[in-house]
């Protein structure tokens, strides 16, 4: 038996080394080239190219370099075997301090002060009023970052496509809780898993429900919005601003507006980037478990597509 | 008795209202329009005109409007009167905001990828390995600044005039406690008071002790740092950045070459804003405290400077 590293686009000696050092006996074999397709019984993939995962005859189980499973699940000849994600104590964390650090630095104005100075203008502002943060998705990562922003201080709102609970917060669930629940938010942080319920969800409807002048950031998936709603968003001024980490096609295609438009941050899907050290051992123990015939940990939910 | 309002460049109405409402039977004059000098007793000040507080011959006390008192320092015919500055808890709060989000800035590369954004260019990169933190000044603002860093887990210094002691941080003092305190911080913050003996503190010399790619924030004065020694420093590579909200000339001059530099971040004097709502007490505390002849709270000591 052995594993194979399905990761396009990504140097894995690194991960190849520490997962050989966790399990010492198992050959771990990297996409394209596997030699003994026949041995190999686990997969460890991100955006596998379609039809890499039917060509190994013997796989018992996937797992997810990360925590979005849609790439995975777009594949056509998805084998029908236990999926499991990365939940990452370190991947939270690293979301949440990146979605602090963008909320602090709308609050503080730097997105004005940066453009303010390549004109030279002195134009001091007291920090914007950022009071009611909404989190869209509240799964591991949007219940870590609306905990963290109620911790603050800040009123939260959530939304989940089913009712949830949490202290510090009122939850919303449904097409008209998502209304109630960014109707009065200065900020709107997307954390929503991409699945064909949230594709394209948020659009022209969606941004005319803002309170006007809101700032979006999306930390999620690029398809869950509309490019040219939100576009059309920021042009009204429904929308002050946008941060956006995300995006349809990625990298972004150099010609995109979103590039050139003064009121979009735009930064390099960089928020939440699996750290091969911390995620290690998760993929250990899902191989072990696949092995023995055990449940894996943080398993995918095909029925809901996260 | 009354009481002046000197704060050339501010409206004033809100800060007489509030005051008023502080001490009911108390005229508030607004200078220039003093119209009974001889009936002035305290004096509420920023950046007075030099020559302002010596036209008020039955002047018994000066409260300054901010926590920095070089400006009212500065005026060869100030007075020899007790002077109190403003120590609010709110501006403490707004300076340690402001930190945190500028550090969370650079810690996430905000700044090299707004700047790619400019270029369309797509760039992942993790965020900026910050451990630890510098803090130049050890007064108020500066001792807050150092616990706030120390309690999210960075390795934090400190550097004072005088040695001083706290928890969580290795306080240093004096010349070579200087390069000590600067040597391995990746982040080097100054909160200094500008003093005789701070002025043009931060030069060359200064400059080459600190680590290779260091980032130096600057939130206390201009004219504690040489500019020239500053744009050397980031022209050698010594520094990779700085955020500057201070500034020897305010506004910084249009033709200054801070405004134009890449690796400089330049926001106008918004660090620490005092508010109104929030001081209106500490004066009014003040003014009662001057009238029945008892000590000033947080008092100025002319031999320190601040």
């Amino acid at each position: 038996m052995s594993i194979a590293l399905i990761i396009p686009d990504r140097k894995l000696d690194d991960l190849q080394q520490r997962l050989a050092l966790a399990l010492a006996d198992t050959p771990i074999e990297i996409w394209p080239d596997i030699r003994k397709p026949d041995e190999v019984e686990f997969a460890v993939v991100w955006k596998q190219p379609h039809g890499s995962l039917a060509a190994l005859p013997n796989l018992k189980a996937v797992q997810c370099f990360g925590a979005g499973v849609d790439a995975i699940l777009s594949d056509p000849t998805l084998p029908a075997l236990p999926i499991a994600r990365i939940v990452d104590p370190g991947l939270t964390q690293t979301m949440v301090r990146y979605l602090d650090g963008v909320v602090s630095h709308y609050r503080l104005r730097l997105d004005l002060f940066s453009s303010w100075q390549q004109q030279a203008l002195w134009q001091p502002k007291s920090p914007r009023r950022i009071a009611h943060i909404c989190v869209l998705g509240l799964g591991e990562l949007g219940a870590a970052a609306a905990a963290h922003f109620a911790g603050l201080g800040y009123k939260v709102t959530g939304w989940a496509r089913t009712a949830k609970q949490f202290d510090n917060m009122q939850c919303y669930s449904g097409a008209a809780g998502l209304v109630a629940a960014v109707a009065q938010a200065d900020i709107v942080i997307c954390l929503l898993p991409l699945t064909p319920a949230t594709e394209s969800l948020l659009d022209s409807a969606f941004f005319g429900q803002l309170k006007a002048g809101a700032i979006f950031i999306n930390v999620a998936r690029g398809a869950i919005v509309d490019d040219t709603a939100l576009l059309a968003a920021l042009a009204s001024g429904q929308l002050q601003a946008a941060c956006l980490d995300v995006f349809r096609q990625e990298p972004l295609p150099p010609e995109h507006p979103f590039w050139q438009h003064p009121a979009i941050l735009v930064t390099p899907h960089v928020s939440a980037v699996t750290n091969v050290e911390t995620v290690v051992e998760q993929i250990a123990d899902n191989y072990r478990r696949s092995q023995r015939g055990a449940p894996l940990c943080n398993p995918v939910d095909l029925s809901r597509g996260y």
